[in-house]
């Protein structure tokens, strides 16, 4: 009665089956090609065809794509037992043993979860519970999961509620392109606002990822989150560290990346790399919030969270980040990743900035770098032809033009070589057209947010100043203002 | 460094550890002596000392513990490729087509996500989108999920944010304990107050079990969808089905709990069976409400939810419940278990009702058939010698004083000749003190909520009035009033 064959569909017709079954508010990468992936082995992955892609963007595959390690744990301990927390497992204690062994006291105090979402969500329930306050302060383009209350406290994503009146933003840290670019005083300047939020309302917690990932791979400035725990312990509110992206070794000096700010948070949250795939995550915090949690009444209890099976996952993906030395590896092979990458950024004015810390980078491209123009679709084409030339990269970051790499963490130095190669290849071929000098100086040019590559439109913010004779110039260039929501 | 000999640790070492390292407000069952389960298989479970246990609480392992194929197809797929779905991928396309064959029209639109909770959370962002509006109906004593929304729509936990001023609570159509009780009448009277509710407010959605699982395994009474789906979208509301609980054959009748009210609703949630204990659940809609969520802007991605894992674990799932004839097995057994447990009722007094559908079984228990005195102790005191004698039930219900029945469906007919005769062993041997009427006729009868077994306490409402001499008789009898929460 069903197609139970193993026929391999077309690219255009699983996605003519995604159109009918699946909502497109489900984006794929590459739109006008997407990719069919049908394989993958450690940092590379293989479509239909058998071609071979190297993979920096797949950081949930933490230790490797499909590791026999974690794939065998897994699977030994679904064909034995898979039931929920209510029945004593040693799967269950050993791993909570485990993972707090990685954390500094007093953060000792374990809830499991199936998601990054689901950990976000209860960090703030936690926090709510503990102070009594509602507010959230979160970083402004951060994302940090997709339930109704993740959504509110992120402002990445396009779908914002009007229901969000307990989440506070905070500017990006970004010594790059924000308010604040020495890098001395920036943590502390940037904390400033957090310090007169905090004051100003009634705080249960910032949230903040220790390196922030969609907000366009940002490292934080030396001093912000000490300074920002302070203001807002001080406030009677609680820390929590999202380190969704930027925990597992993933930062190379440290096993988390709050540690890389020399901070203590109340809670911290893990997916992603904690199940290398599978769907599993954490939240941890310390005995007193869990002491005033319990006070409140509030019983927890997740179906699939702490199941002995992602135990069992989770506890061969920490066996296989020691053992094969993946922290040292990012710290190894990031450094030298970022030294190529600023060797790339002196031959090619597009790349403003390079960033980042072990295996978590960002390249920030832009049109032009003293004005700092963001360069969205020269991120885009770069990103096209590195796929032609077999290198998963993705774009983020609020004005849609940074390059993120977090590959796997058995990345290796050729797998850098490689992608640098491509880099140089792609932006050596970029049509000279597209890193022009904006000739449309009669607009304001901090004003000029985006420029289409064919220069038919210019983007402004609602109030730029568009003088009388820049429109009669653009009218004669047939050139058209569009207005940024 | 780490140890990870493969000693097992015993029942006290491992409450220990949970202790240290877990927060104490995630509940173990039988939580005097919790169960130390380290294997199962179909129906059964399997103690640390080889004990057997006839499994009558897990719901979630739908067509049996580590069935063969289900953890074939996990494990297979895993060691493939576990990535995504901004890749394409066959297993997607494939499994969103079948589990949407499973559907009445026009739902065919999917969203896959990792568990119920995130599935809930999303079908009231969804409805909220839809409509524009924020209230969401729901029953009282109803579990709808963790997250933050979905505590605030469940009023089953005890904690409870103050936060929910977007939920509105209606009474459980309860037609055995419940302000409407003809059979016949009883689905249109219930509906009466959310006709009310919809009317006086700005409904987005209406969400309810397609039988209500925490509310106390309750049936609903006959029309009870239809009537209400006819008010909450007159209203411009949307009607939610959570089939969590209740999909997947379960009901025996059909596939998915609505079909047993004739109704079509306009999003559905499932998750728990979806996958027989792998992580994942999925949110199916209609052509309609995903046009006029995609004008919103909403873009959705889950990280796990719909990855290539997940597809070939629910297709496998798909498989097995169609193959074995499992929805069959569920209407024959379940009829058969019914039928055996309304005679073991017309020999014991203290079960006040028996009611259920296919696989899907409430026993209530009351002190008193005729005043419904319910019998929360009564219930715990079975459900340990059931444990004790290798049978395990849960207890639930708004007043715990329902044993719950949802076993895996290969639950065969012996086993619903074990439980019963198990039942009535543990009935039969019930110390005659526990069956008494109560003898605190100065109190309010339909005030006592619970009356502990020593009756050294009753526990009243706050507004109970209790008269000058029922406290004098207390105070004789050394009975001490407990005001409740």
């Amino acid at each position: 009665m069903w197609d139970n064959s193993n026929k391999l569909s077309s690219s255009p017709e699983i996605m003519e089956e995604r159109r009918k079954h699946l909502s497109s508010t489900l984006k794929v990468f590459y739109p006008s090609n997407p990719l069919h992936i049908v394989s993958a082995k450690n940092q590379y992955m293989y479509d239909e065809s058998g071609r071979r892609y190297l993979d920096c963007i797949n950081n949930v595959a933490h230790v490797g794509h499909c590791h026999p390690r974690v794939v065998r744990a897994g699977a030994e301990q679904m064909s034995m037992l898979n039931t929920n927390t209510r029945f004593l497992h040693q799967n269950l204690v050993d791993y909570a043993r485990r993972l707090t062994a990685t954390m500094p006291e007093p953060l000792s105090v374990c809830f499991f979860v199936c998601s990054g979402s689901e950990a976000n969500d209860l960090a703030i329930r936690l926090a709510r519970a503990h102070t009594g306050n509602k507010q959230v302060i979160s970083v402004e383009g951060a994302y940090h999961g997709t339930t109704t209350i993740c959504q509110e406290i992120s402002s990445y994503s396009k779908y914002q509620s009007d229901h969000n009146v307990y989440s506070l933003r905070v500017a990006i840290p970004d010594t790059y392109r924000g308010a604040y670019r020495n890098l001395e005083t920036a943590g502390r300047e940037y904390a400033r606002e957090i310090e007169e939020k905090a004051r100003q309302n009634q705080v249960a917690a910032f949230i903040c990822e220790s390196a922030l990932s969609c907000a366009g791979q940002v490292i934080l400035p030396r001093g912000y989150l000490s300074q920002v725990y302070r203001h807002v312990r001080q406030e009677g509110g609680v820390c929590i560290a999202d380190e969704v992206q930027t925990g597992f070794g993933r930062m190379g000096t440290d096993f988390w990346g709050f540690q890389t700010q020399g901070v203590t948070p109340d809670i911290v949250t893990m997916a992603k790399a904690i199940g290398n795939g599978f769907p599993m995550a954490a939240v941890i915090t310390t005995p007193e919030i869990e002491a005033s949690v319990v006070k409140t009444g509030l019983q927890y209890f997740n179906t699939c969270g702490g199941n002995p099976v992602s135990c069992a996952v989770g506890r061969a993906v920490l066996d296989v980040i020691e053992e094969e030395g993946l922290q040292e590896n990012a710290l190894r092979v990031g450094g030298y990743l970022l030294e190529k990458l600023r060797q790339l950024q002196a031959r090619y004015s597009q790349i403003g900035d390079v960033r980042g810390q072990g295996l978590f980078i960002g390249i920030e491209l832009v049109k032009n770098p003293h004005t700092l123009e963001p360069a969205p679709e020269i991120a885009r084409e770069v990103s096209e032809k590195l796929r032609e030339w077999g290198v998963l990269i993705s774009i983020d970051g609020p004005l849609d033009n940074v390059l993120k790499i977090k590959p796997p963490m058995c990345f290796k130095r050729e797998d850098a070589d490689l992608l640098v190669e491509t880099l140089a290849r792609a932006f050596g071929s970029l049509d000279s057209r597209k890193s022009f000098m904006t000739p449309l100086s009669f607009v304001n040019q901090s004003e000029i947010l985006a420029l289409s590559s064919e220069i038919r439109e210019v983007w402004v913010t609602p109030n730029a100043i568009i003088t009388p004779s820049a429109r009669d110039a653009a009218e004669h260039a047939k050139v058209e203002f569009k207005v940024m929501n």
